[in-house]
């Protein structure tokens, strides 16, 4: 998505490890008009998959999960929790899940009463790099006997094998920007 | 704003402690219509106070920030983050927060350059019941020297005293739904 290539070439930060920062218009700071121009393009990509649910992991799914759900005809979004609460619900599905930039693992979890069986559901996240959240949310999908009808994603990182690796095991995979590389002061996007 | 008192009625689940579970339509699963709704009814209630930028704390206000902002005239809405991450902006301004629910304290931080001193802010969240939130991103609006308008919630807990000592310090809350008091299986509503 043009829009999307355009702001990240203008705003995003590279850090070291392969890190890009985009917390001035997706992560930290949302600019809601952006926000619904991406939720209207993950509905126009998946118009035509039966779509019951939206599912993402907070915190920073959230804001895009939203957009694309209320896009896609006032959908239901949902998100899996990472951190403990007090109040969290006994009876809930979780998937452990590692994250490379903190180099911990971590376990999501969704109330079993937010997916049914019948469930077609649309994988919602701000990036993909390993697929470690992808593959956690594909989990507890499994476990709840839904359908998962494939991903959207704000900026795939495309040099890191996630992508490549769930496309292979079947998973449709469509990413709004794709880096195909990054160094230290500018990046370059699959065409 | 009855379509949110009424799903509380419905949907809403009260536990031991005071709590009151709003998971199915607010928290873990978002109603993205009724949402939407609550977006547009805090436009209407802010329409005149010039907001340039909404505030929130992560992860459940981010939803309703992100509603209320594009419903504002898609000014951007930023969250302050509870969690610390490794990329984190280090120049930040930081307010330390004490949660009730569940007895730690814990230091919402939002990057300056998110926040400038000509910026006029509104507050969103989706419960106040202590005022503690409400009161860390106060102190992060006054370290910006920034202009809070005032704060929009979802549900106050009207029989908990943040609402009520924060009115008295000039702060305009307006909360689409307040609860009087809540026993074990019945809520009953400010009218």
């Amino acid at each position: 998505m043009q829009a999307l290539i355009d702001r990240i070439r203008s705003e995003g930060k590279i850090l070291p490890g392969n890190i890009l920062k985009v917390d001035g218009f997706l992560n930290q700071m949302i600019d809601t008009a952006l926000l619904d121009e991406m939720g209207r393009e993950f509905a126009r990509l998946f118009a035509s998959d039966g779509v019951t649910k939206i599912l993402t992991v907070e915190a920073s799914g959230i804001s895009i999960a939203c957009a694309a759900a209320f896009n896609m005809g006032r959908i239901p979004a949902v998100f899996a929790k990472k951190h403990s609460t007090l109040n969290q619900d006994p009876d809930s599905y979780s998937a452990r899940v590692f994250s490379y930039t903190h180099g911990t693992e971590y376990t999501i979890r969704v109330a079993k009463r937010f997916i049914s069986p019948d469930d077609r559901i649309l994988l919602i996240d701000d990036f993909l790099a390993n697929g470690e959240a992808l593959g956690g949310m594909l989990e507890i999908i499994r476990q709840a006997g839904a359908e998962a009808v494939g991903a959207g994603i704000a900026i795939e990182k495309g040099f890191q094998e996630g992508g490549e690796r769930l496309r292979a095991q079947g998973l449709r995979i469509e990413s709004l920007a794709i880096i195909e590389s990054m160094d230290g002061n500018s990046v370059t996007f699959r065409s």
